[in-house]
């Protein structure tokens, strides 16, 4: 094996111990026993430390000067090594002691924290909010201040890489207002769209049957993929051939169940499409970034699950296995009931347009807490005190305020932001979808998604992270990202389903 | 540190990887979908292979001997370092590249047995038996032959210490005789057991909420442990404080579930038993053999869960939990129909009577497959030629043949006859636990299983590796293990109902 080939091994044999280390994270979330707690911590911590062992080793280090000292003419050989020292340079720079501490008070804390938002008891939290924050903080010193940014952009460059939150600022702010705009003209309307599909009684086996269909008909492949319960629906691609997917099931809101299903399928399709069998543990066989993922996501989840084509196709599919309560709804109704806005308290359960707002919040007090302008014990607060003026409403109790999110309990700063990077490449993405497939809206009103996932696959998935998600944003979309697709699909949707013009007041 | 205390760490540090690759395995046989086969035999050869490693360093293997060097005082510390020497000899023997082989292709012809079982194609299992088989001769080899043994007690040896096949063979002899004889008595009666309530059919959500309602009552904490559902029914004690069993359903047999459940929960509640916590990775944290092991699920299985007593107590749970059509059935039916005497096919079906002939069959197979004296290609004749002279019947395809049992797909030569050492073991702890406890059958019937846990909690689960499995035998029971009280259970049970006197012919 010549250099090159014994660095992808060296990454493939380090990817290996990082999809156990994966299911291990899956399994905590589904089906380990609470008394498996304790164990799992330890054997989170141990695996941890090896994986990073194996991609810091100093063998890995030599391989990569000698293949710099002689770059392939191939560009994707070329943009692998190139991405490996990136990944490297990162990574050598986390002492191992942190990364297993990190591991370890990462998972006592995720246990902490459902407990804590079981009982809505901040106190009980706070302690492992606090160490995983200075844990974090050490952690963006170890990375360094990136140029022209700030020490939390150590953190989003984990993420989204290369992206600076002072410019994540810029896009967000002006977003933030005219999304206010429009959320306000929306509920001020006499036309509301009713809710009572999501106040009907469904069972949850019905409702997993009913998620099933969906995931089989929409493309993901339930041979090399499949569905579970937890608290917090998350999308795990564990390893070639192995993606897992979760939801959740509240017995009278079967719409919640469905668009988590949906929102982690777009999650799970990228995933079964990268390059991954093929190009193990290589940058290549890997996704760009979180925002790019969480366009896939989110692509699937709101742009064409909440469409009324899509309806039309879902909607005697619903008919047909939710039961009788569910037959009463016309396509219409479901599809008003998709798209309700509400001034509501919890993330994951919010409307497409006061998503961001949610988003929006959390960057900017992870900012502070990581900074320490906020310190912990004034999270409640200031949570509560920011959001009524961004959504205008009282947060009720902190289960339904800073303690609703499992991300802070393992250390994920950073992370909020590419949430709504995602819905904006989204929107870029649908927006160009229908300039090149003229009948996009007829296909998925006939459950044709094939096409729509072929331009994805070929353009996006398949192409693992040759391409840095700007690059992709233009490859794919003829431009850079910005905001207007989304409020055009927004304004263009919303206003008729709320009565009001096309265009803008 | 002291070296003792170094030499734990090491163990400790072992068992979390051991404990990852617990998971693994449970994960392949439960949830993993189709998919993720060929990413899983490389998780596994690669944590196989570095439990291996931790197992056999160069540092465990100095600390045990400066440990050794000055041999500590106290008994338990001192029987941990024999055990662990012993343990370190055995691993070291095997090189790093056969732990792997085994793990992979192990892996691997696992899932070709599942599809050869489901197919009845045995020709597709065979290249595979052919090498697990090769390896595994290539262990015993590796492993050498014990004093006053043949290699195939070198693998024996790994399930059930210091045992020998001979001895193995000169107890099964005559017990097959005596069991052949009763089985004929038994079917030969004009009076026999009716199987109805096992032809009667169950919902499978029902039959799990039954079961999870047994677990319970019985001891099982499902606080520290699950059932899952799987193809072929097993625990796995993953970790402390995460015992996992899992069993499988027909809609018509709702005892077939029952059975394995409770079978698998006496593993469980041996492994709940284990000082884990305290003592993680030391053999004092262990289980004995094999054969300890099955005498505890068999004692709830067979000599608790199929005793009258037993169903006076479960009649009205499984009356009230398993609907409608169960409810006709009295105690005594139930009773019968966990009882009745049958010449099957499936081992795992197989009732009490003629269980210990299945083992005898496998027994004797691999023994001469692995002397080289049968031929792959000739196992299909061979076992059911045997299998008419043993049980009187013809098989009829090999999917309920040579095709039925995982084991020898992932290298489990020389397990099987523990099966029945386990058997042995629990009729003479069943024996003795009515001398000890004169109105043990009584608590039964009132549904009170904790004197008789507590007894071998105390005698078994928390002594780990203190003593052999003849040591503990003497000390449970005051005699060496023996054939009678399996017989003398046997016909005390099973001639009255089936209307024939206590006493023998």
């Amino acid at each position: 094996m010549n250099s090159y080939e014994q660095l992808c091994e060296l990454h493939r044999k380090a990817s290996v111990l990082a999809s156990v280390q994966a299911l291990l994270g899956w399994d905590q979330e589904t089906y380990m026993p609470a008394g498996g707690a304790s164990a799992r911590s330890e054997q989170a911590a141990e695996m941890a430390s090896l994986v990073h062992q194996r991609r810091t080793s100093k063998k890995l280090g030599d391989l990569l000067s000698a293949c710099e000292a002689a770059m392939p003419d191939d560009a994707c050989e070329a943009r692998n090594i190139e991405l490996m020292r990136r990944d490297y340079d990162r990574l050598t720079k986390l002492p191992d002691d942190l990364v297993s501490e990190l591991a370890r008070v990462g998972s006592k804390a995720q246990e902490a924290w459902k407990a804590a938002r079981t009982a809505d008891d901040f106190e009980g939290f706070r302690p492992w909010l606090e160490q995983m924050m200075s844990l974090s903080r050490r952690k963006a010193e170890c990375y360094g201040v990136p140029d022209g940014g700030e020490l939390y952009d150590a953190l989003l460059d984990e993420y989204e890489p290369d992206a600076r939150s002072a410019d994540v600022q810029a896009v967000f702010e002006p977003l933030a207002e005219q999304l206010s705009t429009l959320v306000a003209e929306l509920l001020d309307s006499p036309t509301q769209p009713s809710d009572a599909p999501n106040r009907t009684k469904v069972d949850p086996s019905a409702q997993h049957a009913f998620g099933q269909k969906l995931l089989a008909a929409m493309g993901f492949d339930l041979r090399t993929g499949r569905l579970d319960v937890t608290t917090h629906p998350f999308c795990e691609g564990v390893a070639p051939g192995d993606t897992r997917l979760t939801t959740r099931y509240a017995d009278d809101n079967f719409m919640d169940a469905m668009y988590s299903t949906l929102h982690e399928m777009g999650h799970g399709l990228y995933e079964q499409g990268l390059p991954k069998a093929e190009r193990q543990g290589q940058p290549l066989g890997d996704s760009v970034s979180l925002g790019i993922h969480e366009s896939q996501s989110r692509l699937w989840e709101n742009f064409v699950g909440r469409s009324p084509e899509f309806w039309h196709w879902a909607a005697p599919i619903a008919h047909s296995t939710l039961g009788e309560p569910i037959k009463q709804f016309s396509v219409h109704q479901l599809f008003g009931a998709a798209n309700r806005i509400e001034r509501s308290f919890v993330r994951v359960e919010a409307d497409e347009a006061t998503y961001n707002l949610h988003v929006m919040l959390r960057f900017e007090l992870e900012r502070a807490m990581l900074r320490g302008d906020l310190s912990i014990a004034d999270l409640p607060a200031a949570w509560n005190e920011r959001f009524e003026q961004l959504l205008g409403v009282n947060v009720p109790d902190n289960k339904r305020g800073c303690l609703q999110d499992v991300h802070w309990s393992f250390g994920l700063i950073g992370y909020f932001p590419t949430y709504t990077l995602g819905t904006l490449y989204a929107a870029q993405l649908w927006e160009t979808a229908h300039s090149k497939f003229p009948d996009i809206d007829q296909q998925i009103a006939r459950g044709e998604f094939a096409p729509l996932l072929g331009w994805l696959r070929e353009g996006i998935h398949t192409q693992g992270r040759r391409w840095t998600a700007g690059e992709l944003c233009e490859r794919m979309t003829g431009r850079p990202l910005g905001p207007e697709p989304l409020m055009d699909y927004l304004r263009t949707k919303l206003r008729p389903l709320y009565g009001l013009s096309h265009s803008m007041a």
